[in-house]
């Protein structure tokens, strides 16, 4: 395994092997979190967000700190040198003199995969267009693996929008690594992708396909919940009548499977109601405590900071 | 004494003692400034806010970084999650786990209670709604007590906005702790709010309403002094009437007392005649100053750097 | 010469010694590039853009921070007290409590003058109206002198819109200082200044004026290219006449001098065929490189941290 110099852009780049070595390089983290470390010092990371995304962000930002690294970037395309007109390439080809690894969030498909190409540090992809956000991937892993003490024999379930929603299909894929049973769960005009259901058949996984929580809800391990966006239906009646049905109440996890753990990439509007958040089923906010870890480990590894 | 984990919403928590020693504790701070510190290695400071204050915000970043410790954050609610409907609770809980404490800003009244009640990690307020804004009452304490050498037995007048201003509040309670004489110096529409005054009297704190600067300027020890908003008064002639007897000039201050200081939560507007900066009487600079101190005091104490 | 303390401000302010003293300061900066040093700790920059400038600004954030030190600022005036109606004297005054050095942008002319007049801290003009961006000079100097081992004795042309590019305008001024010969060229409405041109003459600088790049290619050791902007011709169809004639493409290379290096002070539009990127002439991206070790040098040397 090589990780030094190299980018983060797919989820699919990384074998299981890999994987399993990042999250357990990323539980090392955990002791650097408390009192900080220098294994970062002097090194410099760009976030450079075309597109706001504050958690993903401060996550970032967070790990490298705390590895005693720096950041310098901006937060949204506005303000930054695109208002003139510069293009990806070259905003990369100057940006890479000022610092040791890029962090890009773009919302055009594919423009990870380009800034890697040119860029001679190596680039993480913090989400671009609708296809892929790796660490986002990799994160949710982590909080499986932590949380439920393994991945494999697992029956996960994903809600909500598995069409337009970035963190499903990486996660789906990351998931068809490991022996797990998966579910998808999703009104009809928002079903998994058929180029994700292809790819997950030719990987010999299983795969379940529902239209509602209930029928799934005493069977899962994982409770995957991503959110409806109203503007995804043509008839906004239609939304409204789904809308509902895919809410996570109390009364919705009255039939829950003991130690079923509820996941959520965040933001949650109202597909999970507050009250869950009490619950031992919620580990949506601990997610993004190993969402910081995660991105210790990647940023350490990248950077070569961490023996291989 | 106790302030590591605290948080520090209201300056109605703290007691005459407790603000004592946070003051002899930001003096102490003094030593940190010119050449940094380690005092907080390690640590991140978040800084949410969700309005932008430039000077707060860095004031707080500035005082962070040179205790060694660093910052993530967003410096308006565009560009963060809100936009994308994420509530308040959702963000603490997300960003709780990126850092060691919170520093927010927030439009709304009680936000920053609610923040506190929510984190695990102290909240500092640095502003919410009308209300309160704690950090600035004690950086004026801070101030009056350098610059004069002692709280106690001074004639203390806060003149403009008594009614909106959210800095005089916090300032009002936080003096009701010493042995002061208050002049409360406003138009009529702008008059200290009764709530404030009532409990100035539970207190049994002398204070005297003027509607001229002119009143007290040969009296008073120390000259607070707010911006009128012209959009305060229902009537913009009442407005035009008002603006110009408030406006400090060297005129204002040829019967200024011996020793007079004048203060100002800045930005000033046109409060204060420009040629009042060169005079002795001007600290509303240097009182920015003592904000960094002030701040570095209060993050060293509730991240638990200082001995108590 | 003595920099501790020193403001930048205007290229006209440093003599040729304390320019080629820059330069070989710059040159001893490469070391902490890779590993980052401690010879800033303790030391927090603010930048203050009022205009947004993300190459300059995230250079500048690289440069401090690659040499241990800090940053607070903001990077547009959106959101600053500016909109608060704060005038930018006092901005500074309260700034320059805050930090050990001010790096400053802003959209009208001899604001950065002003500032390092009010300020007690050293002031870094990084760019200000459409007269002035001494460190892109300096920096434009030091890519000059790196790749082509000298200054004196160069054939130097200036591309593009001479009459309002800011960068041009100093980087004439800086190149006066040595023994170079000048070749300005520019469309008719666009031709360099008058003003600059008296300058010029006094110093006994030789310069001819060109108004198409066909005519200098073979004779130049360096070429400088700048933006032509459609809203400087007053009819559209003048602009797209002229347009065509600057693209600098493989074509107009053919009859380039052995050796010509072709530099921009970025972004490019399309002044620059993206073909060019890959031909032994582009330096305009190493030059971003060059600009960070500038940076590095004037922090150290203004903040005292260099031998003098």
């Amino acid at each position: 395994m090589k990780f030094k110099g190299r980018d983060i852009v797919s989820i699919k780049d990384f074998t299981r092997e890999e994987i399993d070595y990042i999250l357990k390089v990323s539980e090392e983290m955990e002791k650097h979190v408390k009192r900080g470390s220098d294994l970062l010092k002097g090194k410099i990371m760009a976030t450079l967000f075309f597109e706001p995304s504050t958690r993903t962000r401060l996550s970032f930002e967070a790990a490298m700190k705390k590895l005693g690294g720096e950041c310098i970037g901006f937060s949204s395309a506005e303000g930054s040198s695109v208002a003139k007109g510069e293009n990806l390439n070259d905003t990369i080809r100057v940006v890479e003199n000022y610092c040791d690894v890029i962090v890009l969030r773009h919302p055009l498909e594919g423009a990870a995969k380009f800034a890697a190409e040119v860029a001679t540090v190596p680039v993480i992809n913090a989400g671009s267009g609708a296809e892929e956000h790796p660490t986002q991937a990799l994160l949710d892993l982590l909080t499986i693996k932590s949380e439920k003490g393994r991945i494999d024999g697992l029956k996960i379930a994903l809600v909500g929008d598995l069409k337009y929603g970035r963190t499903v299909h990486s996660l789906a894929y990351a998931l068809s690594l490991y022996d797990v049973d998966l579910y998808f769960v999703s009104p009809e005009p928002l079903k998994m992708r058929e180029s994700v259901l292809h790819d997950l058949k030719e990987r010999n996984i299983t795969y379940h396909e529902y239209t509602k929580v209930k029928d799934v809800i005493s069977d899962v391990d994982v409770l995957y919940v991503t959110r409806i966006q109203k503007e995804r239906f043509s008839d906004p009646a239609e939304y409204e009548k789904v809308r509902g049905s895919y809410k996570i109440t109390l009364e919705t996890l009255k039939e829950a499977k003991e130690g079923l753990i509820i996941l959520h990439p965040l933001p949650r509007v109202e597909e999970i109601d507050f009250a869950v958040d009490h619950t031992p089923y919620a580990r949506y906010f601990k997610q993004t405590y190993y969402g910081l870890l995660l991105r210790m480990a990647l940023l350490a590894l990248v950077l070569g900071a961490v023996e291989e």
